[in-house]
Formats: C-alpha cells, sequence, structure tokens
C-alpha cells in the first residue's frame, strides 16, 4: 500500500498527518502547559507551527534555572531566502531574548552542493554569503550569535571525523535512504549535520542545545541524539523543537525552490511583486463572490493570507481574534484581508532591506573563520 | 580459485608477483632507457625497488624541458616512522634536488583515523606531528616544500568536497572494497586522496605532477587520473611511480606496524636496537655453517643486508658490487655483511636525530595552516 505521505531531510510529498508523524517518529507534543512556562513565546510556538519536540523541556528547565544553554539552527544556501526559511530563525531570535543564550548558524553549503546536481561550487558560496546577511538582518545579538560556513571553517572536517567514526554507511543508509549512486560526498554528510548539532557543546563543553527545525529534519536529530553521549565524545543529548511546514502561497505543504517562484515571497521581493503575489496566488477560504462571502463568511482556518498573519505578521492577539472572526462573519472580505497581509509584509521587507544593508558592515562579527 | 596474492591500498597478501601486477593494474615497465634519462637517478631508481609508472616519461620531458612540474607523496601517520616509510621521500628528495622542483607532502592522520578502530583522534594528531619531523629532517628544500595535516588545513575539505561531488558510493566501493560496515568517513575519504594527489594543481594551476608510491596504492592514482580532467576541475593527469615493497627484516613484503617491531626498524631506535635486531632478525642469503659459506658463498639477492644496502645506505654503484661478489664468493661472511649495515644505519640515524632536532625549529617554515 502507498504510504499518503512520505516526509525525509530531501523530499517531502503527500499531505502531511502531523499527529501521525509524531508516533512515528516517537516525538512527544508541544502541549499548552509547556508552552506557557516559555518567557514571550513567539507566535509560531503559541498558535501551533511548532507541534513537536524532543526534551524540549528538559532545555527550557536549563534555561530557567540559569544554566548554560544554547540554541543551534542551520541553513542551507541553495537559493535566495524567503519566508518559509524564516520560521527555525525567528524562533531561535525570540529565545535567544528570553534567555539571552547565544545562537549558533551553520551554513551548509557543502550539502547543497553535494545534494544539488546542478548547483556549482561557486553558487553554493554565493547563495552561502547572501543568506548569511539575511540572517544577520534578522538581528540576532552581536557577540552571542556565531555563524560558520562549511567550507570555511577549519573545525568542521576535524569534527565532523569524530562524528563519521562513529556512524556505519549501512546506519547512514537506513536513515537516510542513501543510494549507491549518490556521491561520496553526500554519503559523508550526516556526519557533517551531526557535528553542528553538537557544535555548541564543542565550543562550550557539554550542555543543553535547543534545535529549532522542520520535523522533515528530525531523522539527523535521532542519529545525533544517539551518538552525543558516546565516550570520544560525552556531550548530552540535544533537544529540538519540530515545526510543520509554512504552506506556499498556493497552499503547499513546504515551500522550495522546485515549485513555482510565484508562490513563495523572497525576502528580496519588491512591493510590487509582494502586492501582485499574494493578489494572484495567496490561496483564499473566501466564498466566491462578495454576496456570498458577506453572507456565509470565509474560512480563514484554510486562508494562506490568514496563516501567514498568524504565524509571521500578528503578534497581537486580541487583532489577530478580530480578523479571524470578521473574516469568518464575512464583514471581513478577501481583498481586504489580502491587503492587511500585504502591507504587514512590505513592512516587515522595507526594514529587512535596510537592516541587510546594514548587515554587510558587521558580517565579520558574525562569521567565524 | 584463491588468488596467489592480493594489493589493495589497506592489505597485502602472499608473495606478490610484480610482473603481474603491471599487467592487471595497466601500468608501464621502468626501463633502463627511462632511468637513463633522469638526472642524478637515485639507487631507488638504477637498482629497481621502482619497477612501475604512469606516465612518468611525460613528467621527465616536462621537468627536463624547464616547464612547471611537481612532485607529491603523503604520509598516513599511525605509527612512529621506519625505514619502509622513507621509501617515496628519498625518491621525492632526490628528484627536488635533481629538478629544483616543488614537493608536497600531505599528510593524512584522517585516513589512519578513519579505518583504525583503535586509533583515536588525538593518537592520530600526535603520530602527525611526530612524523612531520622525521620528513622535515630528510633534508627537503625549505620554501620548496610544503606539508599540510588534513584536520589542520583548510582547503582539504573544501577541495576534497568538489572531488567528491564526482565519485559515487557504488564508484568507491567497487575501487576499494568498501564495506557496508565501514564508517562514512572512511566512504568519503578516496575524495580526500584524489584532492591530496591535485594538490599541487590546486595550489599552481594545472601542471605535471608525479606521485612516488607503494603500488598498493594504485587504485588512489587510477581514479584521480580519471577525474582530474573533469569539466569543473581541469588539471592534467597526474604521473606516478610506483615502488615494490621493502621488505622486513624477517622477509615480509610489506613492512607494517601489524608485524612484530622486532622485523623493522625505526627512525627512533638507538644504535644498540639497531644492532640487535640486524644481528638476530634480518633474514641472511648466507649458509649455515662459516665453513659452508667459505666453500659455496651466500646469496646476495635474497639477503635482507644486502638488500638494503642496494635500495638505501650504499649509493657507490662500485662498493656495492664489491660486497656482493664478496658475499657471493664466500669472502664476505653473514656477520660481516650486517656489520656494514648496522654501521650504514646507525650513521644515518645519528645524524638524522639532530636533524630532527633541527627540524623542530623548522615545522613553521614548511608546514601550510
Amino acid at each position: 500500500m502507498k504510504k499518503e505521505f512520505s516526509v525525509t531531510p530531501w523530499h517531502v510529498t503527500g499531505k502531511v498527518n502531523y499527529e501521525k508523524l509524531i508516533k512515528e517518529f516517537g516525538t512527544q507534543s508541544v502541549s499548552v502547559s509547556l508552552i506557557s512556562k516559555v518567557k514571550n513565546p513567539h507566535s509560531l510556538l503559541r498558535r501551533g507551527l511548532y507541534f513537536s519536540h524532543r526534551e524540549f523541556d528538559l532545555w527550557l528547565k536549563d534555561a530557567q534555572a540559569g544554566r548554560k544553554v544554547s540554541i543551534l539552527t542551520g541553513r542551507g544556501p541553495s537559493e535566495k531566502m524567503h519566508l518559509g526559511h524564516l520560521i527555525p530563525f525567528l524562533l531561535a531570535k525570540s529565545l535567544q531574548e528570553s534567555y539571552n543564550c547565544p545562537v549558533y548558524i551553520p551554513i551548509s553549503e557543502d550539502e547543497k552542493f553535494f545534494v544539488k546536481k546542478n548547483l556549482s561550487f561557486k553558487e553554493a558560496q554565493e547563495f552561502a554569503d547572501d543568506n548569511v546577511l539575511d540572517l544577520i538582518a534578522l538581528g540576532f545579538k552581536q557577540g552571542k550569535t556565531f555563524i560558520a560556513k562549511d567550507f570555511s571553517y577549519l573545525p568542521v572536517y576535524r569534527n565532523s571525523a569524530k562524528i563519521a567514526k562513529l556512524i556505519s554507511y549501512s546506519t547512514a543508509k537506513a536513515i537516510f535512504g542513501l543510494k549507491p549512486e549518490n556521491n561520496i560526498g553526500w554519503t559523508f554528510y550526516p556526519a557533517v549535520q551531526a557535528f553542528h548539532i553538537l557544535w555548541p557543546q564543542f565550543a562550550e563543553g557539554p550542555h543543553k542545545t535547543l534545535v529549532p527545525v522542520g520535523i522533515d529534519q528530525d531523522p539527523f536529530i535521532r542519529l545525533t541524539r544517539d551518538i552525543a553521549t558516546h565516550s570520544t565524545l560525552n556531550f548530552q543529548k540535544p533537544s529540538a523543537i519540530h515545526s510543520k511546514f509554512l504552506p506556499s502561497l498556493t497552499g503547499q505543504a513546504k515551500m522550495s525552490s522546485s515549485e513555482q517562484e510565484n508562490s513563495l515571497i523572497y525576502l528580496s521581493d519588491s512591493a510590487e511583486e509582494v502586492k501582485k503575489k499574494i493578489n494572484k496566488y495567496a490561496f483564499s477560504g473566501g466564498k466566491d463572490t462578495i454576496e456570498q462571502h458577506r453572507k456565509h463568511g470565509g474560512n480563514p482556518d484554510i486562508d494562506i493570507s490568514f496563516l501567514y498573519l498568524k504565524y509571521l505578521f500578528e503578534q497581537d492577539d486580541k487583532k489577530l481574534e478580530k480578523i479571524h472572526n470578521d473574516y469568518k462573519s464575512g464583514k471581513l472580505l478577501t481583498s481586504e484581508l489580502k491587503n492587511i497581509l500585504i502591507d504587514k509584509i512590505n513592512a516587515f521587507l522595507k526594514e529587512h532591506i535596510k537592516r541587510r544593508e546594514d548587515a554587510k558592515k558587521h558580517v565579520d562579527k558574525f562569521i567565524l573563520e
């Protein structure tokens, strides 16, 4: 029987059943009581995009007790960044503000180079440099945020080697579905990814690290938790918190470059492009005619514009509730809802582009070499 | 039918038939006319320990025409160095003197760490640092000799990655007999080794490189020649010259740490140890009694002491011929032959230990970091 959906680090297909994934992967649900313990929880956390975790509670306990904790979340640079890419970084930044902890951001241009047949070495490096500016522009704390590119940071190979010795080819093959025709860089990469996850502990000694990450990346978390405590490493098992996929404008499970450019909002999009994309492509939960919408109301829970406001752009719970109720009752039209989102995104991007320009002056304060 | 012998980069078994290897590997014999073209050829070359090659003639042509050429030969540091380890370096040094060309020496502590189950990361690094002193002590030209340790030289991972993308797991498996239980560092290592062989061209652009190397390492040469001209690299195919294995004192095909310490002369051995080992363990081609030896003579061609003089310690052809003839006629006794060798080795080691001490002051002039 064909599976109704499939989630691996390199492919997501079908309509993802997240409750099933929690059982299949053996993770824990993010509960209301857990969220209530977090200081100033981000909307992504409060409103359910982060739905699953591994020992986030233990990380939180150490953070609240003032013990050393850190956050780790990386970026594989194969294209310009879009809104979907921000999910882990926005949570990381929010938790850094709440707990004043270091954030480590490894840039895995090696992974993208190995996995993407037509991505040249030069392109992978150019995307890495480009993406780093977007990440710095998000406003991470200088002096507490460490970015390193895999091809430019000496500890990557030596520490990945320590991990590689603990992973047999057959184990890597089983976990990641490696194929004989995959290149031997791809085959090696699980060790590099495990190094990333353990990087804060390589740098600062054993402590609790939290990895905010898309649920599709959980196989890396499992592998790393398995080896973290090996006698040659002696680290603590990393904690993780998993997000669902932010749907694309057209409503796909996971945004990616393989879909149409039109169904993604890039951080480099102009105000005009944003307006055009939202108006033309954002999947609507409204009715077919204004008359019907006024009469029966829309469905905000499947409306992409509403979901983007919910997860990313409207932090105020009361304002969001009003939008939700007005849309449901038919008081708020689809075009009006879209305009709210367009204004929010464009305000964000206008600021982002300024901060990105400013980031160019500060790269060396974030990048380790 | 079981093969009578087997030669792979990680195992040599049986009595090696070198003529068969030339056919099996598809290499060329080192001919007298080829050697006659070399300026001041080393005894290792003149007397047949280097028996096979791939386009050494083309390298020589470029060297003699004053075009850019280089030499590349590496060291996998899993133990203290012994005489057998010197074979490629002595030829490299001799050719550097004849043609004033750069010599690149990559130190592959990663390979040894991946392949040797019980070798710790720390030990691999300690052997690397130890072996580097022995290599510098051999007298390579400062400013024209470049040593880099794989875990301490940033270009290793990035350039190996470019190569890794060109090698599928199934190709690496076929060439090197990789097994599913081998770790993913080992699986990746062929890319690092290919980088080593291409290192001079990565550093100085396309030109002819010569790799003096034990015949067991030829699979790496073949693989690298296959990918060197790929459009993402655009290098020249490296040339190679292959040596037979220097027999151990007891007459084994290849010296290695897995054999008894007693059958190897380490560069750190004291004069007393050398004397004891040669007298006690060096396989003799002499007769059982002095009377028989005087009457029938010995067989120098299977006598380890004679072979060590021939390949390593007696550069003077006339002196060597006299030793050969005197031993064959019975004029020279085994104990006398051994004493000649003991004196030669101890003179060499006495000087070596001094130069090694001196090398500690100059490491940073050879090591790239």
